[in-house]
């Protein structure tokens, strides 16, 4: 039986997590849930699973809860959720949305926890610290973002260093194939469709601005010890093919599904075996119809350029980029900037950026909070 | 240094293993060359590799070599086979044509030598006898076939039991599309027109059958351990996924890249290793403009729907359709019969075969050589 602790138990993943453990209750059980303002979803969680331990982010929540259900650990903030990444579990799955996610991830993997993450943000801003933290302590850092997940797929059976290139599939975003002009007209509603994955707001924001490849690039870097002109990034506005791996005997290894995050998110669960799901399988017959593959346009979506170059520089680079990404996304999902005003801030962001290097967690947080502001001055 | 003998090195898979041997003189040499009647093809490359043994069909070619290179042992016909594939060697690469393959494989295996086999015919009409044999010795056979090489890439870092289906990819051949009524009009230079793939001429006719197709599902069968509901034949005229295996979490793992034999051959040579090839890698947006998948049409293409019916009759049926299958692609080859004579007269062969079962290996022989007979009775 795994013991897995769910941080962020209310969001996408989060509840697709719950459903491959409901799925599976003779391999898995939940220790523990936790949720910034779902209260209600998250007390219909708590009956059906039981953990020992929940996480809020108030205060006034944790009292309610505590009082709700005695026999359970009741906790509160970022205190609460370095002490949930830290406790006695095999595993913690980090579902946590932006940077505060790395805080749990670099406490857990110190605790000896394994850490399942669909946090990409972790590894955006604090890469080279948490791969590092994961390499003195043997804990393994296991992906449940679709791409990695393919990605970490092809590498098993195959010696690392008979990599060549990482093919980083992209859908392309409901605004594949606009010009700068067009991209300038966006409205919100129009960059909350995305065309294959329901997934939450931010990262569907950042599927449209084409931001999220450019963080899953850097991601790649550091996960799966690559250069940046090892990762390719690819257009397959199908979404079946969810990334390949191009060995040097010419070789390419690709995994391919629905896009179902079920998949992935079992995968990080029962890495290195796979659990016996009843997904509805991928057709080829009918879905596949035709696989097409483009180039990326990295002038109208300069997000993904600005991610390389950020990558490229090093340093505390990476932390502003993503740091200038996470305010600027939340304006525009309040109705305060336009679509393509985030990518030309952060643009501006990474041109006035003093960078910092051999960053400490402290370090990190700082760089992205003074790119936050950065990016206010701007607009 | 990987000692490698080579039965069949004039062939177009014999070539391009001498190529990739070529490529990689630190790691592989080359110890028995073997070869028909291109004995000219076969001085060249005696001269090129050095090897200790020579083996061609006839005894007259056979004292000519031993004239011409007297430190080398040269020896011919089956019994020849026999001993060079039981050498001391490291690996085997059998790339025999036809029926007549089984047999050294069979040997090497007892001898203690892996096979890397290119020769479909031995598991086909041999399965069950050379899957025992190989059990108990432990040596490794190891699929030169693109299709078979991708099914077994995929599996690598993946539990045997997980695996729910093979999707075994065909191109189509030339004819993909034709009705019954235009098979009928085929003619030899049509069917010697692969549209894919560069290869001999008797597999370039069961492609264009899609007995190709299979004798591969049988082979896949053994070779994997699956029963026939576990392998879909998927049409893929791109031939750019060579073969998929879908495991039962939901995911699906494909093995891509160009119609180049030799990175499946420095596959079996270097497995699990992958070697350093400089071949032209896959190039997604160009090649794979548009990836597609279709049914094949096992009405029209009736060996397909042979093949798994003879497998799943068991016994010496495979045997039967296999030998049938020669001798119809020989005469079909010398202009003796049309095209869609070849799976009408399967067909038949099939349904008037009296079926033995557990063979040893004259028996498999001996059910080959009836079915050749039976076929000409039904022209």
């Amino acid at each position: 039986m795994k013991k897995i602790a769910i941080l962020g138990s209310t969001g996408s993943i989060g509840t697709q997590a719950l459903d491959v453990i409901a799925h599976h209750p003779d391999r898995f059980c939940v220790t523990v849930l936790s949720c910034s303002r779902k209260i209600d979803r998250l007390c219909q969680q708590i009956e059906e699973f039981h953990p020992q331990m929940v996480v809020v982010e108030q205060e006034k929540d944790a009292l309610d809860l505590a009082k709700k259900y005695p026999d359970i650990q009741v906790e509160f903030g970022e205190k609460g959720l370095i002490g949930a990444a830290c406790g006695d579990w095999d595993m913690v799955l980090n579902s946590l949305m932006g940077i505060r996610g790395m805080i749990p991830t670099y406490y857990g993997l110190k605790a000896g926890n394994d850490i399942a993450f669909a946090n990409k943000e972790t590894l955006v801003a604090g890469g080279e610290l948490i791969m590092n933290t994961a390499a003195e302590t043997g804990q393994k850092l296991l992906p449940v973002d679709s791409e990695h997940s393919a990605i970490f797929q092809c590498l098993q059976g195959n010696p690392q260093k008979a990599l060549r290139r990482i093919l980083l599939t992209a859908s392309g975003g409901p605004f594949r194939g606009f010009t700068l002009k067009q991209l300038a007209q966006v409205t919100l509603a129009q960059a909350l469709k995305h065309p294959k994955w329901n997934m939450g707001s931010k990262i569907t924001i950042d599927s449209a601005t084409m931001m999220n490849k450019g963080l899953e690039v850097i991601e790649a870097k550091w996960l799966f010890d690559v250069s940046l002109d090892q990762i390719q990034v690819v257009v397959h506005p199908q979404s079946i093919v969810h990334s390949a791996v191009e060995y040097w005997d010419g070789s390419v290894i690709a995994q391919m599904g629905k896009p179902d995050m079920r998949i992935p998110i079992s995968y990080a669960f029962s890495y290195p075996k796979r659990l016996a799901n009843d997904y509805e399988p991928l057709d080829l017959f009918t879905e596949g119809a035709a696989l097409t593959f483009e180039k990326p346009d990295m002038e109208v979506f300069k997000n993904i350029k600005l991610a390389f170059e950020a990558s490229r520089m090093g340093g505390s680079y990476p932390a502003a980029l993503n740091g200038a990404n996470e305010i600027l996304v939340q304006l525009f999902l309040e109705g305060k900037i336009r679509f393509i005003d985030i990518q030309n801030t952060i643009e501006r962001v990474l041109n006035d950026h003093k960078p910092q290097y051999n960053l400490d967690l402290e370090g990190i947080l700082e760089a992205d909070r003074q790119a936050r502001e950065s990016a206010l001055t701007f607009l």
